[in-house]
């Protein structure tokens, strides 16, 4: 199989029509301090890749069932799984439910933590520029991706909020944020990439749930 | 008269119903470099003050005669201005023609220089953040203007560019970029602040033009 991406959190192979992702033990955070939803590695965990794909396994099944296509085929073993191999948009669909993270730092002063936002935002991804927040007509500009789909991405990406926010009230939890990816496959649109920990964050009486803890949620 | 704003390149003071701008010798630039479009003040030039104050008189009365209501009243003398006491949104509306400058740094890669663009952008106007980028949703989730405000924003700084377009063009002049603020009153939103070298790029022949090339334009 040939590697044909090296990431953070996951290398990706081709095998055929499919990708294999394998999950690797990288700690994300900010500053040094593990958050989910940060985006810097600051460590290693020994069991945190398998965690996250079975977070992963558990969200996009989660998302099938309530009729949004996802890209994810089947579990391989602990650390790998088969996904359908989409054209990926380089943009992070942010959603946040309240405010928190980037979106405080950005706007410091002028929003309080925490606050009820419900609210999409678009990030190019790009790391060395910082994943810089983008709107949608210069996405449309730039030819990232077309009016259409950008209402596309925001349709589902709402809907996702509405699976998860039913979710996690069930259980006494509040979704913070979260981040899709998306991508292109036969004319239509997948959710692509993963949705674990590392891509959402959830609390509990204002504190937030660690990857463990996410765990013990969807097990 | 009271001192209400102390800025890089105007004090602004209260005069019972109108703002008295004393326009100053400041030049913005970019790293050292003067750029009209730039955010940091580089250095001082005698003149400076009263030549914005000039192409301000000029733009304004130009958008005024096409149907822009600004918040223009009167020059006093060749560096006080005399203008309508609107309530400032505090957000900046940008308008590319092309690509250049912050555009440029944000996408690096994503965008080749001077591609047409013709958009809008909001930033919020807070120096100490770096007038971060703001999406439309997120203006109005923190209340800063409204959904009807943001499209009407939208619609006159549309109507701008189309204005500035044709002035620009009918003088073999190419505009890249310029943007405007605005500010409430009697349930109007007028344009304030100025529009000026300090607020818009020119190029004739693909260079930027000076402050004093522009002076020389709008004379």
């Amino acid at each position: 199989m040939r590697l044909v991406y090296r990431g953070k959190t996951k290398d990706v192979y081709e095998d055929g029509p499919y990708l294999i992702f394998y999950f690797k033990d990288s700690l994300l955070g900010e500053n040094g301090r593990e958050d989910t939803g940060g985006n810097s590695v600051i460590g290693v965990r020994t069991g945190k890749g398998s965690a996250v794909l079975r977070q992963t396994e558990f969200f996009f099944n989660l998302l099938g069932r309530n009729g949004v296509r996802t890209h994810f085929v089947e579990r391989i073993d602990d650390r790998r799984a088969r996904f359908l191999k989409a054209e990926r948009i380089p943009l992070e669909v942010v959603y946040r439910f309240k405010a928190y993270g980037s979106f405080l730092r950005r706007y410091r002063g002028w929003v309080e933590p925490l606050r009820e936002l419900r609210m999409v935002e678009f990030t190019l991804k790009d790391d060395s520029l910082g994943d810089p927040l983008i709107t949608e007509e210069a996405v449309s500009r730039l030819g990232i991706a077309s009016e259409e789909e950008l209402e596309r991405m925001k349709e589902t990406t709402r809907l996702v909020a509405g699976i998860l926010r039913e979710f996690f009230l069930e259980k006494g939890l509040d979704p913070v944020d979260f981040k899709l990816e998306f991508g292109r496959l036969n004319g239509e649109l997948l959710v692509i990439d993963e949705l674990s920990g590392d891509t959402m964050r959830v609390m509990k009486e204002g504190r937030l749930l660690t990857q463990e803890e996410l765990l013990g949620v969807v097990e």
